[in-house]
């Protein structure tokens, strides 16, 4: 079921120097064969980290400056600012060109410390089967159609909300692409859908572009499907803010994600 | 009552070049006259990216690499990496001599969106009068000192957790010190509590360091008193993360910062 690396997955390529690698921009990376979608740059980033450091990583926060296009490629350069006996902190910048595309900000390790707790609970949804698959209205290749996502509505009291979760929440099931197991990177990848839940519970039609994608890592399971558990934060002053926790299909917190994002009136463009 | 600017409050001092700032380290900013507060080192980043750019931040992430001690200097460089029609992507890094202490990402601006709205809604919790303020145990200045803490058990139905908001939950009533008003600086030393969140939670007595700080900021309105919503994810591989929500006394979302941050056994050291 987990066949493929993450580097087979996105398609990174090693050099001659570790701290150097460069991922084409192919389209099923893309958004509709456009762009690069934003999480698989961070998945890039976060796989190259953990390749070059050989540590796992903590926590990676990447910021959006421009768009890699598909058919270009993007180089990555790793650049570890600390590295101490247990923890390393580094950044990487990714270009195409001499455009800078994302920067990323990352701590990986791992301590000794006889101590796991998480506190959240995840929500009661209904199982992967009984939700309706998310449709596309385009015929392009797309990253998001690599994966299996489903509205997972609520079992118990309703309360609001596109899935009954409450307002500003919105759970999905999803299910990486074939093949692909989970990682850092898949992580990174779902944690690019804060837009997605602002879109869904803002009360006029919006679209969204990320200005930055934050992983914080918990735990990395395999599972068959991942629930995606959104909170929207707020919108104001053009641009909004959500949280993503990233829940195992056993209940296990994976990840906490969170994202700003620029916020455009759809009915205006 | 908001008699101070940030960078009269901070520090914060210009120079001859308006993208180059310093901050001489001050016991006032920090933890026990020993280094800078993390908050405070956020702070001073978007100070500057405010006053270079003339733009509000909308989000900020500090990764901390290294301690700046009381008695040093600070430098800080506003590199800006994109400026649109409404919209700065900025990174600000902070040097001692040549050693780094901070690079910190930002997005500023201001968009024409008709749609302001937010979703969470805040805990109840006692009045600021009915609640006890935080104690220290220690002589020595601290920039929490300046701050007047307590800690605000739920009016509601107890859930469990250190002021009945549930587990992984503590809510706390800070007042920013005196003259000093609501800002992004304000709200950065603000976000930079998610230890005191896991410290308060966890099963076993903990201490911890911040790895980042990030900031989303959707309001900056004057209040007398803020409320920090913490909520703990989780703590896995000697690493811990958590959420914290920002509200003015009215109950207005003012940011959601969260953190990631090394956790270390207090019994063991």
């Amino acid at each position: 079921m987990s066949g493929l690396t993450p580097r087979e997955w996105l398609g990174l390529e090693a050099t001659h120097n570790p701290h150097r690698w460069y991922l084409p921009v192919i389209p099923r990376l893309s958004v509709r064969e456009i762009f690069l979608f934003g999480g698989a740059g961070l998945a890039a980033a976060t796989t190259a980290l953990e390749e070059t450091t050989e540590r796992p990583v903590v926590w990676a926060t990447a910021q959006y400056l421009d768009f890699a296009k598909v058919g270009e490629t993007m180089d990555l350069d790793v650049h570890v600012s600390v590295s101490g006996r247990y923890t390393t902190q580094a950044r990487v910048i990714g270009r195409v060109g001499d455009r800078e595309i994302i920067t990323v900000n990352a701590a990986l390790g791992r301590r000794e410390l006889d101590l796991t707790e998480t506190w959240p609970t995840p929500p009661d949804v209904r199982s992967p089967d009984a939700c309706r698959p998310r449709g596309y209205d385009y015929d392009q290749d797309s990253l998001g159609k690599h994966l299996d996502q489903r509205f997972a509505p609520t079992t118990g009291k309703k309360l609001g909300g596109p899935t009954g979760h409450g307002p500003g929440r919105l759970c999905v099931w999803t299910k990486p692409p074939d093949g692909v197991g989970n990682s850092a990177a898949t992580l990174a990848v779902f944690g690019d859908f804060v837009p997605m839940g602002i879109s869904n519970v803002a009360s006029q039609p919006v679209g969204s572009n990320s200005l930055d994608n934050t992983l914080r890592i918990i735990d990395v399971r395999p599972s068959e499907w991942y629930l995606l558990d959104i909170e929207a934060g707020g919108i104001a002053n053009g641009f909004g803010h959500g949280q993503l926790r990233i829940w195992d299909d056993q209940g296990n917190l994976q990840a906490i994600a969170s994202q700003s994002v620029v916020v455009r009136d759809r009915l205006k463009r």
